[in-house]
């Protein structure tokens, strides 16, 4: 069967774990792509034009968005955040597995419009230890916790629009786990509709 | 998470080596139950009641089909077949999961019942090499292998009714494959509805 990338996204609560997750399965197996978010905001020291962002002006990014040239944007804090479509499309083109990071109002556009897509939610294995994992940070006040429990428990009234949840209790067993989902999310017959075709007309050929 | 058992439906293509694959399937991994179908044919010689076949009278059988007692069943050369609902549910409250070896009819009377149900369908990798197989088995006549190959592409229409398919091409790949694809399947939301809701409740007591 020749594989074709599927476009994964990836949500979750806030401080289930995401980013590490990704780090670890893009490092340690092939075949996957980060995508590349384009923003304007303006980069921090340390950040690279096409590596952590894709850094635009107002205009260019409002000219993508007529363009249609965005799967899905939004606007935080005054500052556009998009998933330029060329990159994804490229990558897909090739073969890989694109990863996209995202909330479920841009996983959903990502679903309209890519039937296909892998649908993921990254989750801690109990509300408790969520609340734990963001005291440890030590980074966050006590204000922003609170902040972040709240909005968890609006989050996770959208689970059942996923196609998989993934439990990130121990990093090793998870990133594993999630790897295994994504390959097993290539044999379904949807994503193998040129193979099933190619084998009936031999088939046919038989009757 | 609480893992619950999935009854399994493993479906293919006469010649595509299910029959092997599951047979090591279950002896290389854990947490597996084989289904063991009921028949009204004879034993033949070396088959033990209970682990080849439940063996039972024409009127026990009939008497099972009236109590609701198989999950379905079919009538082939004269003889009942059928799929004994307590074997099967018993199985799966003891958190196994329940592999089922059955025809796209039997497939769809499971999928009816049991909606979390996992459909699979083993494929060999060309119709070429269907026909190579089977020709190589020395067991079938002419005229048996182009009947089977005309099965076959009856067989092709329903495969979009599976939700994976399985390449049997290398057997050792092909085995860690269903393992994975089953071991994925126990991640979506529909197979943990408790836990998703037990963390919901958590995080309600949160807001």
């Amino acid at each position: 069967m020749r594989r074709k990338g599927i476009l994964i996204v990836i949500s979750g609560f806030s401080g289930a774990g995401k980013g590490t997750l990704i780090k670890r399965l893009t490092a340690e197996y092939d075949g996957y792509a980060l995508s590349v978010s384009a923003t304007t905001r303006q980069p921090r020291p340390g950040e690279e034009d096409g590596r952590e962002y894709f850094f635009l002006q107002k205009e260019q990014f409002e000219q993508k968005i007529k363009e249609n040239g965005l799967i899905e944007y939004a606007c935080y804090c005054d500052n556009y955040y998009g998933t330029p479509r060329d990159y994804v499309e490229s990558r897909l083109a090739e073969g890989r597995d694109v990863i996209l990071e995202i909330e479920i109002q841009g996983a959903r556009k990502i679903k309209e419009q890519y039937s296909d897509a892998l649908l993921l939610f990254v989750m801690p294995p109990s509300a408790a230890e969520l609340r734990h994992r963001l005291v440890g940070r030590g980074t966050e006040s006590g204000e922003v916790i609170e902040k972040r429990m709240k909005r968890a428990a609006g989050e996770a009234e959208g689970i059942e629009e996923y196609e998989y949840i993934v439990v990130n209790d121990d990093l090793e067993t998870c990133v594993r786990q999630l790897h295994e989902i994504i390959t097993a999310a290539h044999n379904t017959p949807q994503r193998n509709r040129e193979f099933i075709e190619n084998i009936r007309t031999e088939l046919e050929g038989e009757k």
